[in-house]
């Protein structure tokens, strides 16, 4: 057996950043490192969660000598109003970034630039919905779902059309307990009604909305984010690619394209592809149009167009301080404003083109659905710009770390049903086609224990990406498959762990699925909308097992979180009836209560509900503590 | 001449409310006094804005140590997202309760218990709006002005229908400077999204947004809220009333009313009138059943049936303090969580209303939109157990304040054109009827120097209706007319300036315009929702008179405010072009940046900005030199 190529480990990855931090300290600019050490010690109270600044009667707190906001909010109610206002913000980030791609949907059409790349899945969605598809042009097709799509954010009426895909159980609950959310925005404004001063001060309360404005994100913007994505730039498909800083190359143009809304940079990459461009390139000296991506922008690219990924929310920085990137073109959200005075220590263009997202210090180029017709050629121009700063390149400045990971990548729902057929076709195991039954039966034989969705962000309150492929690899020992999105999959292509090989540190039942069904140990589904795709991949399981989600061997996992988002997430995860593993704390301590309800509390509402621990090592023995105990209870 | 009844003095008022405080100490319970103490001094990086908790890397705030947040977030992005926040939750809460109201209209029927009290409002809407409402009945035209109305929330196409109701000039305006809202969720929504983490990090950006998401709600929300409750229970018409905790009876069963929604309050003031409940009260030895109202919904109570107003904000403790409430039935906003605990000191039932505002410590009887139908039975059944409470006042604890003063009130738009037609039909001033011109000719003359919108709240961190009453009477003796709404109206109510010989204390000119016309110098508009009314009055005006909203000797002030409605409220005055006055800072103080664009930077965006001082003397002598500025500009 030939010599395997080493996997990444932490130190390895941290020499990296110590390097690239001599270059910031070499040039006086600060990085996420100092600032995090200028914070310390952060405020209790804020990071207690009681901290009030609903009103300007405040800013309230909670203290030994005032237990009472001057209203006479208690810590409970404070911390409760915080917890469903991020709830709100993170649904509301992702909502809004769907919002922006069903206009876009609403903006195809046959001249492009904005196409229909999956009509199946578009036809799909329409007939869900009840829209006419026979013998219609599939653009009106598509402009009406992106209308029915869009009016799922305001309609007056009704509870959210995806949530029909759960399970029927689900559904009752849902229902039962007042969490099935009405129109998305209604949610959102619902949800900052009833923490403005004077509303609500009941924490259970708080928490049941917090539910149903995250199942507004779940089931309703992150999974038309994700359905309509696909609809428009095409379902992944299982590609190799590669991951790290080490993607950046010495001798080309490269371009980073960074955020989370990939109708930017979907134009970006084809634009870089152009030939006239290429050939501009060459004319200037460099070898070629890198394009690679980081956070969530570069999960998008990379299960479409095997785009490379530079790095998770933690190197935003370092992909800079490389000296080597010639653009660093965002999107929305994630985005450090600190890039805006970094870019001014290099030759780096950084260029912001969201009206949700300026910051300054950028140059403003705006990208909406609004002018989705000259998208292409307003990215043409972006690259061109590109190209024409690769001469300003300071080579004295650059250093790219050489580490660099192969990752194989792709694996939305139906590539894993696709994955599983092809066992099936092999006569290895006699199950239907089209269905989770192969995995169900790996599960429940108990060659595989289980499964944990590993998603989240970093956060410098713990050892960047650590806790990610400390407990990834745990769990891969102990044949628990995972899947993963966002900075979390990226952490593990970082690491090495998207590698087929990868199997070679796994457990011998969750090796022999991944050589059987030829797939890595960990599966990269996407961005953080795409924990959505999550939500319909344990529904399936559900209904093809004929148990409850709650009874599944599955479980979430964020050690690293910090957006908005992750609370967002992590409600709907609940309510979807998965628990929860935080590495972080949410930001609630400083009430009992809140505590009580985030962890037990939700168990009746929903089933499901959190476990916290900072300590990644102890987080992923009560993870798999927690998956044994769901498969006694299924007596497997 | 007869003498004049006495105005009540600042001193009086707090001498009441130490009275009550002295009952409350005995009790061993707190008011906002004490937890005011308690939480002072407030933490300065919140009264800056200066302190992030936008995401769980921090809390961050800006230090001389640290002058970035993790993310490098500066004071400007940092206080202009908290600002932006504010603007945008504010727009939620009006907004929402109008969502609820339009839910309200769509539930109208003939036989109740709610129907359509003003018809010829509802036709003028559903024409304004393109509706038939020919030959169709009004119940018909009802549901389907409430589902367009309804869908100003959510549409996803398009900006709000009600800014066509502003001068062409401010039209051109909003569409120039991008703040036109779309669908009022949206703006919200995008707020959010804006501020959450890594997004918008530039503060004339985010302070744009915030003009936006206030118009969402001035032109949007609170619009319709206003236009929709006059359509479902009768728009004002000029009445007379009394206000101040004498208001309560000693021998009568007290109901008092408090929040914002009226279509609560209706109910109650319906069921109290009910002789069936009239006889139950007397036959448990009570006179009567007395309602009085707390907060806007007292606004609301009075402007359309008279109810008298037993006080604003701060005086909601006051009121259970009497010992003599037999229920505080509350329905949304500015209700203090601290009522829970002090109830439990009296006999008094507390009840809440409304899913959006849920208090530990009250009982929950929902009315909703939703069970619209059985809303008045729910009613009945809420009065009847207040009278059954009545037998548990413990009458030795009971302290009713004597003051109270005599008010009149309702002038919404029409019924001042209809007080102006008056003046024309006796022929004094030569002018067309239904117009403000005989009001334009008195503001031209300089009988009358301009007005002032007096609006917000009471804020603790100045003494309570202080700034109110003494702004109030100097812009009175300086022939200043003033609009008053929300608590305002009611620090106004309290010292009697809403008493027809208040004219007394007023200069000669606005005196003269008193007697001529019949009206107090101080014209009762209604809740903060109705400060719409005052954007269509200026509106109005503007086109009468033939000149900009911008150039009108008219500007806005709120001297106590405290509540993110306020903040939402400000924004749309001065994006509808009219300054706007502030007795209490908002949190923004540590940027530099952002009290240069709040206070000057959005003048070039919309024509107005804020003039910030605490000191009311001081900034009712800034109104009078801004009123006299537009003056000299006009040439008057």
């Amino acid at each position: 057996m030939k010599e395997m190529k080493p996997f990444t480990t932490i130190e390895e990855m941290e020499a990296d950043t110590a390097r690239l931090k001599e270059i910031a300290c070499e040039l006086c600019i600060d990085t996420y490192e100092d600032r995090k050490k200028q914070q310390e010690p952060h405020c209790k109270f804020g990071e207690d969660g009681i901290c009030c600044r609903i009103c300007s009667m405040g800013p309230c707190r909670v203290t030994p000598k005032g237990q009472y906001g001057i209203c006479g909010a208690d810590a409970h109610a404070i911390a409760g109003r915080h917890y469903l206002r991020m709830a709100a913000a993170g649904s509301a980030a992702h909502s809004d970034h769907a919002r922006e791609i069903a206009h876009v949907l609403h903006k195809t059409n046959a001249n492009g630039p904005y196409t229909i790349k999956d009509p199946d899945k578009l036809i799909a969605n329409a007939k869900e919905w009840g829209i006419e598809t026979e013998d219609r042009d599939i653009y009106d097709i598509a402009h009406e779902v992106a209308e029915v799509g869009l009016m799922e954010f305001g309609k007056p009426f009704g509870t959210l059309r995806y949530l029909e895909r759960g399970t029927e159980e689900r559904q009752k609950v849902w229902d039962a307990e007042g969490i099935a959310p009405r129109a998305i925005d209604r949610e959102i404004s619902t949800s900052l009604h009833m923490t403005n001063m004077g509303n609500t001060a009941d924490a259970e309360v708080l928490v049941r909305q917090s539910l149903r404005v995250g199942m507004a994100d779940g089931w309703g913007g992150s999974m038309m984010g994700t359905d309509f994505t696909d609809i428009l730039f095409g379902t992944p498909t299982v590609r190799s690619t590669e991951g790290n800083l080490g993607v950046l190359e010495e001798n080309q143009v490269n371009i980073i394209v960074h955020g989370h809304d990939p109708s930017f940079s979907e134009m970006i990459v084809l634009a870089a592809e152009s030939k006239e461009l290429l050939d501009y390139a060459k004319s200037k000296g460099a070898q070629g149009i890198n394009i690679a991506g980081l956070c969530c922008t570069a999960n998008e690219a990379t299960m479409r167009h095997g785009v490379r990924m530079a790095g998770n929310f933690l190197q935003q920085e370092n992909a800079l301080l490389t000296g080597a990137v010639e653009m660093m073109a965002v999107d929305v959200q994630c985005i450090f404003p600190a890039l805006g005075r970094l870019q001014e220590c290099f030759h780096t263009k950084f260029i912001t083109t969201s009206p949700i997202c300026r910051i300054p210090g950028s140059e403003y180029i705006e990208f909406t659905a609004d002018d989705a017709e000259h998208a292409y050629e307003k990215a043409k121009a972006l690259v061109k710009s590109a190209i024409d700063n690769y001469e300003n390149r300071d080579r004295s400045k650059v250093f790219i770390p050489e580490h660099r990971q192969d990752a194989t990548v792709g694996y939305p729902t139906v590539q894993i049903i696709k994955e599983l057929d092809g066992v099936t076709n092999s006569h290895i195991i006699d199950d239907p086609r089209g269905s989770y039954k192969p995995a169900i039966e790996a599960i429940k034989s108990g060659v595989l224990r289980g499964a944990v969705a590993m998603v989240g962000c970093n956060n410098p309150k713990v050892r960047a990406d650590y806790s990610h492929i400390e407990i990834m690899k745990e769990l891969m020992a102990n044949d628990i498959l995972i899947v993963g999105s966002g900075c979390a999959s990226q952490a593990a292509t970082k690491a090495g762990l998207l590698r087929m090989d990868a199997k070679e540190i796994c457990g011998d039942g969750l090796k022999r699925v991944c050589t059987l069904v030829g797939i890595p140990p960990v599966l990269h589904m996407g961005a953080c909308v795409d924990i959505s795709r999550m939500m319909l991949l344990v529904t399936s399981i559900a209904k093809d097992w004929g148990v409850e989600t709650t009874q599944l061997p599955i479980v979430g996992c964020a050690p690293e979180w910090m957006s908005e988002k992750a609370v967002a997430i992590a409600n709907y995860v609940v309510a979807t009836g998965i628990d929860v593993y935080l590495g972080i704390e949410p930001q609630v301590k400083g009430s009992t209560q809140m505590m009580e309800l985030i962890t037990e509390g939700t168990r009746p509402i929903c089933g499901a509900g959190y476990v916290i621990n900072k300590d990644p090592h102890e987080l992923v023995q009560s993870i798999i503590a927690g998956i044994e105990k769901k498969r006694e209870a299924l007596g497997i």
